[in-house]
């Protein structure tokens, strides 16, 4: 598999304004001190900061660029190193995921998730719902995938969500071009290694890949100079525009091994799927990129809803697509994919605050701050959430809550606690709204994997939307203090004002209202001085009219202000559900010692697609009626249980429900029949106890909800040794 | 609101070709005995019965025409006539749905759900999963929605799913044919009926399209026999094509009331939104108008995932897109929507019986069968699904037991018992290759609604896919008793055919392997009596081939055959969860006794958004505590609660609850702060016990599981009156 560092996210128009100073920024660095980190990073599940630059768009990465030669060092739950094809082959066995239209050849960057990743959604989707909707009061809604051009067109997606292609003329082929250019500059150097008789790192890839990258690898020597140059293009890949990619095309001749030929210049491509509305094709729409921008429409009755209450937070679950170029990376990249997003709204004026914050304050985060990486490390700092709010790494109290409550979701779900980091995004990163901004990334076999945004996007979205439709998105809070505000204040006489100016009434009238403070202070004298004003109306006569008294007053007039109006902040944690279950997999995979075949996912009960496997010993028809009692016992208390009552020994059912991750075995045997106790198995040590059904189904409730540990039951109930020495290597 | 009987649903081509002959019989039953039964119906939730009629292709409604002139006779829960205004009102107040992109004005047929709607999508949802998924150990899927334009070309729907429109030739306006016709006709009669002076029923309708239709009503007297005629027409305004439509408009000479001026003739449309998946734009794709195919496609991992036993079932749960031309009737025809499907794949050789008939046996359900459909009458027949399977008035077990278990669901999530009727599909509704198909309809304010269709698909999706991609969808049964065949079998010496024949080896070859038994009986005589024998072979040489003896072998020989292969037959339980939950709505919705303002929804405990309002009756400090631990206490056994401590009366608050359908409601008092003990109200008698902590969390708990009811409670608690006596109709 190929590191994906420089999958893309998006940014901000204005960071990408800044551009090119950026670009030259981190020229710099990498010349002095930066040195490219170890390991490869995902991004791409924060889908607000795309970037403007040059005369194009361009959706642009925000990486550095890293070491993309490195050979996985990805370990197992267990430390083991990771045997990724192992791994993958496994869960398309076991149906976690499978290519969707499989046998009409498939469609890159689209998967189905068979009945164990189906499961495994759902629980952590619940797991989602009840640690933050139900926790916090969240107001839920659900808005519609379809968006009409509009809206997407305020929010900037229309003109900003856009990669660079670019088309082969002789086969037709579309590229992506930053991939095109990486990968033409990599099989070089590939190449230039081989001639130089050094060993060549096999990097993991999917066979097709390799061999049609492989038609463009020669084993030709470079000079040492030509080396350096590309080595310092790949190294700040992500950083080129379309433009610069186009020179960099034509400059290093670079063609598309397919063909042999050099592909056109880089052009935008915007990457939402787009579709008409209705019979008319007159209305334009889009399949949504992201989940936030239903929320932000409907602000103002969610407001309503909550009765006026500030802070509130809204949370909305569903699907988003994404017209990827050319995906690769499995389900780390795929074209419709489930989110789940956040987005809190808090007064600006309180400093952000959060009243539930104390209750996370000594949460320890490893964290990964901008300064550490724009001095070229990427060593991670422990340190309490309560202690980064408080020495300002981390903005405020309210991005700091979701960032440790974020981080107790993972926990709770499952994922390897010393595989989680909290990156904060560079100056150059982020939106120039966003106050601050930090990813949850999960280490797997590709390298970092952004999987949770959380960004301080201040006012922006609330503000663009209702500046286009002038819709009120704006709380209004009554002072306790009213506050007193005296000023002039012009007042037409409407009577006599209409039939003096008729047609041009209503752009005097705008005219004056519009008069700021200080004229109006002069006017007023005027007016009390000589009866009688002139005014500057452009359009109107000879762009100066005269009022006279009788139409016009200006008076000092105090007011008194009981309400205060503002456009609420947005802190947005924003989740992408499908890397976090890919990541859960690997976290949470390991092999048996002594046999690689043998391989367990051990997920947390809660997340289990099945909690209990229920094994009959023997297909006799004494055994059935126990199967049924079980399971429906089982059932009644809400725990999903599977038989296996198939022909296969005891010892390949269960190693079979190790792989889809079953944190429980029950067998009924042939002392079942005879005095009613059944055999628990747990999944990770394979220890068994035995019991009488009730004690049994408490135990099993009491270890899926969490209020006891395996060893807890252990403790209360007879260990039973026997039937796990059926399971032997040869049999699996 | 206008009846929607005609909205459209889907029908199978073969069907289509059917439907011809269909219309006259129908033609003649409606001179003769058939009268217009006094309840509209909605359908089309079943997504899979499209026509195929005249050189158009036409998405064909199935309903019978019914009287369309009928004012509401909806009743609340309690009786009481429905006021559909007041109750769409109180669920916009309270953000059960709200149109989406409500702020830039809408689009027609999105609706996004706010707090309540979507916690009671989610209940449903859950209560689905629950009663289907797990009872039954289905196998959930989740498949993507974009889907590539060769499954849905396949599966039918790019040819045949389609509606028939109309463009207004002077403002570009397209119309719904069907629509359009049916509209001018009856504002026609609507005018002919102001002239004679008779008293026009008004309809309830949005005052938009009020306004418009307004436009086309003139006091215009017709004559009798016109008046007739009109009527006609409207009767079977569903069984008209494209062309008949076309010719409508013609003969009668139908303007478009906003124009004045005739559209152009009716052109199919396409009902699915279109895109383009990938960068190049050559693959097309749709937005899936059902889950179904996704199900279809994965057959043959999901039978290798069940290892191999049949039957078995999968489901999926996931939105769904129709672009309708003009949508009409809230959440009833909407063109984004959530779907709930499940395919019951079944050995057809089995009768298609269901081990588990027998639990549901005896279930009662009131059935419209086809017959008495046929017979012009709507009497629901109420019988036990036993009797109806011995009958045959359902075709088999398996599809009787979904139909009591989608019974059994309905009433769960508390669908009104007696506004439930199963309504069996006529011949010429179902698709050819289907059994027999009966739809849930759930009675509303709009008539009769299609909510779940139930249809035994025969091998029709796996056939059709197998066919086109190669795929082998089939169970291949190891026979316990094998069966032994006799036949005539060529055997090639391939060493010297390939030498002998060259070129033409293959082609000689295939000819001899097709030759039927009875020609090999015989050519197996002549190999042995002349030693050679001549071959048709067209194409080589003149078209006669000599083969000899020592090239091929001719024998009789017996084969044990132990593998049976098919393809499985499927049953289709199909859910529109959008429409199940507005009927919901309506179903639970009344008003208290003498104050109509006073709306309550009496959701069951398990489908109610959220369970309990937790209210404290003063804003002092001291009762903080009290709400804080109970909203801690009642989450950590699951159970959502919501806290209103606004400034309003316990009743004023309450009656907001009501309105939510929240069922019970704690109170923290004076009292609570002497003695630790809580008021429980329940929402629908309004009554109230109170008791120390423990025992109403207990309560509360023992209510939402349903193992308890409120008289339970009240026999057990000790009764309190008093705060109710604060719910003065005057406060609300």
């Amino acid at each position: 598999m190929r590191p994906l560092a420089r999958l893309a996210s998006l940014r901000s128009p204005v960071a990408g304004q800044a551009f090119k100073s950026t670009l030259s920024t981190r020229a710099v660095a990498s010349r002095t001190s930066w040195t490219p980190a170890p390991i490869p990073r995902i991004s791409s599940t924060s889908l607000r900061s795309f970037s403007l630059s040059t005369s194009h768009h361009r959706f642009q990465v925000y990486v550095k660029k890293q070491n993309t030669k490195m050979t996985s060092t990805a370990t197992t739950l267990k430390g083991q190193p990771l045997d990724k094809g192992a791994l993958e082959s496994m869960l398309r066995r076991r149906m976690f995921f499978a290519p969707s239209f499989d046998i009409y050849g498939g469609v890159a960057g689209l998967y189905d998730y068979g009945p164990p990743g189906c499961a495994l959604q759902a629980n952590i989707i619940d797991i989602w719902r009840k640690h933050f909707v139900l926790e916090e009061d969240m107001l839920e809604v659900d808005c519609t995938a379809l968006t009409p051009h509009d809206v997407l067109k305020t929010s900037g997606h229309v003109d900003k969500f856009a990669d660079w292609m670019c088309k082969d003329p002789k086969n037709g082929d579309i590229l992506r071009a930053d991939h095109f250019v990486e990968d033409v500059l990599e099989a070089r150097l590939k190449g230039d290694k081989e001639a130089r008789g050094q060993k060549v790192e096999d990097k993991e890839e999917d066979p097709k890949r390799k061999k049609k990258k492989a038609k463009g690898t020669e084993a030709v020597k470079l000079e040492d100079a030509v080396v350096k140059e590309y080595e310092e293009i790949l190294a700040q890949i992500d950083n080129y525009n379309g433009e610069q990619l186009g020179e960099l095309i034509k400059k290093y001749d670079l063609k598309n091994p397919a063909t042999g030929v050099q592909p056109e210049p880089p052009v935008a491509f915007n990457l939402m799927f787009q579709t008409a509305i209705g019979p008319s094709g007159n209305l334009a729409g889009y399949m949504r990129p992201e989940t936030a921008q239903g929320q932000f429409l409907n602000f103002a009755k969610l407001l309503e809803y909550n009765a006026g209450n500030m802070p509130f937070a809204s949370a909305s679950i569903g699907k988003s697509y994404r017209n990827e170029i050319a995906p690769r990376g499995g389900l780390l990249r795929v074209r419709e994919f489930l989110m789940a997003e956040i987005e809190h709204f808090v007064d600006p004026a309180g400093h952000k605050k959060h009243e539930r914050f104390h209750e996370v304050a000594d949460i320890e985060l490893a964290l990964l701050d901008r300064n550490v990486q724009l001095s070229g490390q990427t060593t991670v700092t422990k340190m309490t959430i309560g202690e980064a709010v408080k020495q300002k790494i981390v903005d405020n109290e309210t991005l700091g809550y979701f960032l440790a409550r974020i981080h107790l979701f993972l926990k709770k779900i499952g994922v390897d606690q010393s595989k989680i980091r909290f990156r904060q995004h560079m100056g150059n990163e982020m939106a120039h709204y966003a106050c601050d901004c930090w990813d949850a990334e999960l280490l797997t076999s590709s390298g970092w994997v952004e999987c949770v945004g959380c960004a301080d996007r201040s006012a922006y979205d609330l503000t663009v939307h209702a500046k286009k439709t002038g819709a009120p998105l704006v709380v209004r809070e009554t002072l306790e203090t009213p506050e007193i505000v005296e000023k002039w204040e012009p007042e037409i006489n409407s009577k006599k004002f209409g039939p003096t100016f008729r047609k041009d009434a209503k752009t005097v009238e705008a005219a004056i209202l519009a008069l700021p403070q200080e004229e109006l202070a002069k006017l007023a004298e005027e007016l009390k001085t000589n009866g009688k004003i002139v005014v500057d109306v452009p359009g109107v006569g000879d762009g100066k009219v005269e009022v006279s008294k009788d139409l016009v007053a200006i008076e000092w007039k105090k007011h008194t202000i009981n309400i205060r109006e503002y456009t609420p902040n947005v802190i947005e944690p924003s989740f992408g559900i499908g890397r976090i279950l890919y990541s859960l997999l690997e976290h949470n995979y390991w092999v048996r010692e002594g046999d690689e075949a043998r391989g367990v996912i051990s997920f947390p009960p809660a997340v289990a697609p099945v909690k209990v496997l229920i094994v009959p010993i023997s297909s006799k028809a004494e055994f059935a009626p126990h199967v049924r009692r079980l399971s429906q016992k089982l059932r009644s208390v809400g725990i999903s249980s599977r038989v296996d009552d198939s022909s296969a020994s005891i010892g390949r059912r269960y190693a079979r429900n190790d792989e889809l991750g079953t944190p429980f075995g029950l067998t009924i045997d042939f002392q079942t029949l005879q005095d009613g106790t059944f055999t628990l198995r747990e999944r990770d040590s394979t220890r068994q106890v035995r019991a009488e059904e009730e004690k049994i189904v408490d135990a099993i409730k009491a270890l899926v909800e969490g209020s006891k540990t395996w060893q807890d039951v252990e403790s209360e109930l007879p260990i039973f040794e026997g039937q796990e020495l059926e399971i032997r290597p040869a049999e699996n």
